[in-house]
C-alpha cells in the first residue's frame, strides 16, 4: 500500500524519527543502497566506508567478522566508522541478528566487549524465539536512549553553567555532544552540504536506536513462513516507537498507516558487459535479484548489496550502478 | 527409543568422536549437567568455572556477555577457560545461534577476534535461515579439523626430527601438543584422575569440533513448529560427522541408530527449602522445567542451568543439587 507513496511522503507519516530520518536522507542523497561491508579487517572496512559513503544511506556490519576490530569506545574501530558515517551522511547497521531469550539478547545488545547499542543505528533481530526478543530489546533500547538523553542534559546544562562562570565548558559533555551532533556534512567535516533539512535530522536521529525485524530470508529453504512473518508485522506494530521495519524480500506494509521500511538483501547486477545474463546464487544457499525486480515489483525500500559491490574490480563505479540502478526502479515505482 | 539405553552404551554407538566422549566423561563424572555461564566479567567466569567444574560435563558461554573478554589465542579468556576445561573435564560450548546465509556463518565461525572454532569445542546453529547454514558450518570444522590434524603433524614431526637431531623441540610446536593433549586431571594438574578410558578420550576429542542444531526452543511463543524440528533431524542425519545433537525440549532420537544429544534448557529447581513449589518463568519469556520433568519424562540428556544457579546464595552447592537431580533422573530413566 505505501508502495506508490514517495519516501519524502512516507518520511513525514514515521513514527519511529529514524525512519523519518533515513527516508529523508535517501530522498536527498537519491540512493536507496546499503552497503554490506562483509570484510574482513578494520582498514578495509574503513576505507570503504569512505570511498562508497557519498554513494549509500545505510552501512551494515559483521564487526565480528573483522579480524583486528579494536573494541575502544572512544578511538576503536566503531569510533572511527562513526565519524565516516558522520562525514557522508550515512546510519550504521550491525547485522547481529539477535535470536535468544529476552534476557540473553538485552544483555548481547548491551553488554560485552562489542556494545552493539553504543555505536549501531539499528540492529536487528530473529524473532524465532519469540516476540519477547523484540520487548526485550525495545526495552533495552528505550533504557538506552533515556539515559543518554540525561547524560546529554547533564552535560548541556553543566556547560552553560560554566559557560555562565565565564570558564570553558567541560571536555566530557563536548565530547558527548560533538559526538552525537556533529551536523552531517558540516564545513569542518569537508564533505558536500545536503542541507538544513537534513542537519536538523541528524541533531535527532543519532540519539535514536532502531530494529529491523528478520521477517522474511533471502537464502535458499528458508523456515520464514506467513505465520512467521505474519507475527513480525504484530510485533513490529506493538512496537512501533522502535522497530523501524523489516529485512524481508517484499514490502509488508499492508496498512495505510504501516509505515515501516523494507530492508532487502539478496541483490545483485547482471555484469555491466552483459546487462541481460542471469544472475546466479552464491552456492552456499544465497539467491539473488535484481534491484529492479526488489525495487520496482517487490517493494522494497533499500538494497543491501555485498558481494556484488565489494567483489568487483572497481567498487567505486560498481556502488555507484547499484545506487543509479535502484535508485531508477524507485522512481518508476512511484511515477 | 534411546531413552532407556545407558550413556555408556550410546557412547559406543555415537558417530561422532566428541559424542562418544563427552557420554563417557558423563558416565564417569555422574553428572549430566552444563552450566550456563552467563556473567558479566572474565573473573566470574573463570572463578565459576574453577569451582564448578568437579560437578559439570559441559560450560556454555555468551563470550559476547563478558565485558573485559580478552582475545588473545594464547593468553586471553578462551585460552584460560580451556585450561580450567582440561583440568576438570568439561568440554566448552559457546552458544553463537549462528543463523545467517552459508558464507557469512563460516566467516563468523572461524574469522573475527573471537575465533570461536578455535576455543569451543561445541557451537549451535539456529537453521531456520535453511539447510545450507548447517553445511557450510560443518564444512568449515571439517577443514578446520584437517587444518588442525595437517599442522600437528607437522609440528610432531619436525619436533622428532629435532630431537634425533639432539635439539629440544620447538616451542611452537610444544605448545600446540600441549595445548591439544594435556590430559584432563593428569597428576600434574592436580585434579582427580577420572582414569585411562577419559584420559585416551581427551587424546581425541581436542581435535575434534561438534555443532548443535537449535532444533526446538524454551522461550514462550517460539516459532519453531514441527515441520522445522523434522528438518533438524533430516540435517543432523546428513551431517552425522559434525552434527553431535541439538539443543531442544525433548529427545529427538526417532531411530535406533539415531544417536544425537539432546541438551535443554529452561531447567531450574524449585528453592531446596520448598522442594513442592512451582517454578516460574524469568517474565521475560524464559520458562522452566525441573531436572526431573527434562531428563525423567522428556528424554533430555544434559540439561542446561544458568541462573538457576549462578543466582544462587552458594552456586557450587546449587550446582551440586542440580547435578543430583539430575544424575536421578537419569538412573531412574534407565532403570
Ligand atoms: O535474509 C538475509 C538477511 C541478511 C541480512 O540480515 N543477509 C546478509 O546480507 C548480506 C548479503 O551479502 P551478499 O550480497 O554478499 O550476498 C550478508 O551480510 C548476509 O549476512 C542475507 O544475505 N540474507
Ligand atoms: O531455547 C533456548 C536455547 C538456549 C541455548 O541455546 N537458551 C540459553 O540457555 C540459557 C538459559 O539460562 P537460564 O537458565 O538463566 O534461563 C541462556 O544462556 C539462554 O541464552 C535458552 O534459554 N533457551
Amino acid at each position: 500500500v505505501t508502495a506508490r507513496q514517495s519516501y519524502a511522503l512516507r518520511a513525514e507519516k514515521a513514527t519511529h524519527p529514524l525512519t523519518s530520518y533515513l527516508l529523508r536522507l535517501m530522498t536527498l542523497k537519491s540512493s536507496n543502497l546499503c552497503l554490506s561491508a562483509d570484510v574482513s579487517t578494520a582498514n578495509q572496512l574503513l576505507s570503504l566506508a569512505n570511498s562508497l559513503g557519498p554513494a549509500i544511506v545505510v552501512l551494515k556490519t559483521h564487526y565480528d567478522l573483522i579480524s583486528n576490530w579494536d573494541y575502544n569506545p572512544s578511538t576503536g574501530t566503531a569510533a572511527r566508522l562513526a565519524r565516516i558515517a558522520r562525514r557522508h551522511g550515512f546510519l550504521i547497521f550491525e547485522d547481529r541478528k539477535f535470536g535468544d531469550i529476552g534476557n540473553t539478547v538485552q544483555l548481547q545488545y548491551t553488554e560485552g566487549t562489542a556494545r552493539i547499542v553504543e555505536w549501531a543505528n539499528i540492529t536487528n533481530v530473529n524473532m524465532v524465539p519469540g516476540k519477547a526478543a523484540v520487548d526485550a530489546l525495545a526495552e533495552a533500547g528505550r533504557k538506552w536512549r533515556e539515559r543518554k538523553r540525561y547524560e546529554l542534559n547533564v552535560g548541556l546544562s553543566a556547560d552553560r553553567q560554566r559557560e555562565r562562570d565565564g570558564r570553558k565548558a567541560s571536555i566530557v559533555s563536548i565530547t558527548t555532544v560533538s559526538q552525537h551532533f556533529e551536523p552531517a556534512n558540516s564545513p569542518r567535516s569537508g564533505g558536500e552540504d545536503f542541507g538544513e533539512e537534513v542537519l536538523r535530522g541528524i541533531e535527532e536521529a543519532p540519539l535514536e536506536r532502531g530494529l529491523l525485524i528478520l521477517a522474511q530470508m533471502s537464502s535458499k529453504g528458508n523456515f520464514m513462513n506467513k505465520e512467521y512473518t505474519d507475527a513480525c508485522v504484530e510485533s513490529a506494530r506493538e512496537n512501533s516507537d522502535f522497530v523501524m521495519g523489516f529485512i524481508a524480500q517484499e514490502s509488508l506494509n499492508r496498512q495505510e498507516d504501516d509505515q515501516f521500511l523494507c530492508m532487502t538483501p539478496g541483490c545483485q547486477l547482471p555484469p555491466a558487459e552483459d546487462e541481460d545474463a542471469e544472475v546466479k546464487g552464491d552456492g552456499k544457499g544465497q539467491q539473488y535479484n535484481t534491484p529492479q525486480k526488489l525495487i520496482g515489483q517487490m517493494g522494497a525500500d533499500i538494497i543491501i548489496v555485498g558481494r556484488g559491490i565489494i567483489k568487483a574490480a572497481d567498487p567505486i563505479i560498481e556502488a555507484e550502478r547499484y545506487r543509479q540502478k535502484g535508485w531508477e526502479a524507485y522512481e518508476e515505482r512511484i511515477a
